[in-house]
């Protein structure tokens, strides 16, 4: 499947009934009823929030002892878990669970109204697709084009040129800059701002000059950005955000940036002017990274960590300055005895001192 | 007094007038007089910034150098201390500071126009109390409830079937997602995001699916939560922020965090997802907090820690990864002592290698 | 040349032709041609993005080797430099590109309607200048003044009594709280927040009182604030951002703290309550700064450093807790041969074992 293929299970086509016999969940999941017994299920939810009624499932191993004690009419497995309460066996627990609360998430989605809000500032040469809805108090500008079935909420402003494609959704009180381009089926949680100038200035003795950044900012298909994240335009060329990629809350991203695709970025974390992430890239919460440097695909960096270097693919980096992960985790070993190795040290010197002296006597 | 009362402090009835004897402000926050002067005061401020007319008082113990050059007319200090400057004695003296600013502000305090401003677009359906104020261009969707005397200040977003208790002030250009409940007298600060979707993906194979979040955010209770944060809403269930809690700037809260009663979030902190936070727990600036690890009641969180797992009620950690406060800085000191411990290391071998040469010598 | 003047560069006037000969870039410049070669300008890009007719600058010397490939037609070297290929010599290649860029700029700047778009809320109350440009949805109150010639974007509010000077450009959904003071030529970019309440609190028994905050936060002449940044109002008196300093996206800057002029504060930066920085001070990203300390004027600290005390002028401080940048470089030294000194002490301590017995023998 390529992965500009979205998932058939991305958009959910309308709500159905919210009542189901748990065999009917393992057939949309693809697993197997862990023992006989077949009851309705009307909810979905975590181990330690289930009421009657509710299929859960095992987020961490950790709350397996909690299982005994769940409210949850039943459960979801993995194929190799020996239980005899009921529940559903499959392959991938998390996958069909996301699967069952997307069934159940239909029923309560919102009604997007279609058109435009009386109240939305709509500029006559923007061309909007079929089916879009255009929120209160939007503001889209001249020359904008927003794609079939895209959804604009309220308070959001769009300005001049952007280019949004199809099914996507921008949450309140977004703002796009100029000139922006974002692909199909992307979604932007509220505040997040795509496009501000780049942070870029030029020293000429007492003088702090503004560099322009005249670039963009292109977001490709199925990206999400989080709230009150943050992406810079590019000095000349584009600040690129590659397809599937996540961004999470109070993120930044800095001018020039290229960051691959399906990578993550966790909340609050940081990357400087002109850097890349590559592809399958995960980076944990707070990470910062400075400038020109890259990130292989498929690596990995722990939360807080300090990317001051490129780090080449498939690794686990950690620390700051980041380092191999297995570095890190050796130094805080040897950082953790540093006590009590002052003291070794303070004991061998006092030795050292007595046989010296010992040496001498005997001389 | 029960966590549920809010202060006769809480909110300033209308404005008195601002110039008041010495003797009247001692009254006020059941102070003494440090000695026989009894001036008019008109202002409050800090020790530096402070004009005649002034009242002050020590927020640092070390701006009390400070104290002789400041030109405020009284100072309000902690009854031990030994002053012979205008001033008031009392027991609480950052509480009595507290109560006479908040007797200045109500004369500065602005008046909030009660009625729904004509550029907002409030639905039909929504209910509103008594003496609301609806703010220009605010967006109030349908099955919204707002409670008596509320403020909705300019350009914020409240979205279908949120529920906003009494007393509440929203700041301009807030954003509240479907089905977040806010308690009564709930300040939220510009640009704050409620409700937005958790931060979860499920990959299968080269696809990452979204995961929908279905569940909601609660604030309880006098709540503050500050400019640009970002609290997600729930997969399933409820992100919850309890009674009293403070959240500054640009914190991250992410999907099913629990966060107790009365706890501190100071500016950055960020909060991975169903993680748990105590009540009267303190998180300095810019801490991070891995997911499903809880800190409990009453303990402390240094600027900059990361929270890899869980903290014990009543006590101070800090570091990244923390640990308990006093082993991080046994092991800064040990740290700091690490280059000068290099150079002994390399004495001693040189000192054992000449013993050793000794000692075969005289074999 | 004074502070408080701005560059001739700061404003470009109206949109030139982009295409020109590289002789008059170098006499726009101040710089001499590399060789005889004199081709047509149409561009301008990085040494990696560019195309033919773009002209390129090398950003890093890292990048010299990649120089060769690039598409190209000239690229601005440093006088030093010794190439043979087309292109301009000048002894600041930095802001020489930033000048041609400008010129670029012009051309692609966006024409800002004049006056007062009809969406928006302007109280008949508010100054506004010559050929002010209000945005759609733009919310501005009572007593607010703008300046000649400044553009408040869409969906922007400015709030009671706020002044703003001349030629300032707020982009959209920027939250201004009452009376914020905003200089001349000052640009906010999309979702700042300036004038938030500080956060302040003080306990009394169970109960958390909020500090009331009736200061304001001013910022001086040719200040630039990033997107989604906060900038908290002073509890008494003023928070204050000095002339020319440029503060970067979703940076947080606390109540009562006085940043100095040409100061730089990277992304994510963090300044807590009455904290001073000087003039010309950098503080890299995601840096975290308590209370109440001092930053000399000139100093650096770098990335994610934590400065937990006040740093004198002109040094390079970094860590947390920060130190001086040498110590740290030295301890991350140490410390990476912390496991290989465990190995040696083992050693020695064996070595140190066998003389002991070796001597007791000999006795």
């Amino acid at each position: 499947m390529s992965l500009n293929k979205v998932s058939p299970l991305a958009r959910p086509a309308r709500p159905e009934p919210v009542c189901l016999r748990l065999s009917d969940i393992a057939e949309m999941v693809g697993g197997k009823l862990t023992n006989g017994a077949n009851p309705w299920i009307t909810g979905v939810s975590g181990v330690r929030d289930a009421v009657e009624g509710d299929l859960t499932f095992l987020a961490k191993k950790q709350y397996r002892k909690e299982l005994p004690h769940t409210a949850a009419s039943a459960v979801l497995v993995d194929e190799n878990e020996d239980i005899d309460i009921p529940g559903i066996r499959t392959n991938n627990p998390a996958l069909a669970f996301m699967i069952v609360l997307r069934h159940f998430a239909t029923a309560m989605q919102r009604n997007h109204e279609l058109g435009i809000h009386p109240t939305a500032a709509v500029d006559h040469s923007a061309q909007l697709g079929h089916d879009v809805s255009i929120g209160a108090n939007v503001v889209i500008e001249s020359g904008v084009e927003i794609g079939d079935r895209s959804v604009i909420m309220p308070g959001t402003v769009i300005l001049q040129d952007c280019k949004i494609g199809a099914d996507c959704l921008l949450h309140a009180n977004v703002s796009l800059y100029e000139r922006t381009e974002v692909g199909d089926r992307v979604i932007i949680q509220s505040g997040a701002v795509l496009g501000s100038d780049g942070f870029g200035f030029v020293n000429e003795g007492e003088l702090v000059h503004k560099v322009p950044h005249i670039g963009r900012v292109v977001v490709e298909d199925d990206v999400e950005i989080g709230a009150n994240a943050c992406i810079d335009r590019a000095t000349t060329g584009t600040t690129r955000i590659g397809q599937l990629t996540k961004i999470d809350n109070l993120v930044q991203v800095a001018h020039n940036v290229k960051v691959g695709h399906a990578s993550i970025l966790c909340a609050q974390v940081g990357i400087s002017g002109s850097a890349e992430v590559g592809n399958r890239v995960t980076l944990a919460g707070q990470v910062g990274m400075v400038g020109h440097v890259r990130i292989g695909d498929g690596s990995i960096v722990g939360a807080q960590s300090g990317v001051s270097k490129s780090i080449p693919e498939k690794t686990f980096w950690s620390g700051s300055p980041a380092q191999p992960h297995k570095d890190t985790l050796k130094q805080q070993a040897s950082t953790a005895r540093l006590p009590e190795l002052l003291d070794e040290l303070r004991t061998l010197r006092k030795r050292l001192a007595q046989l010296e002296a010992a040496m001498e006597k005997s001389d």
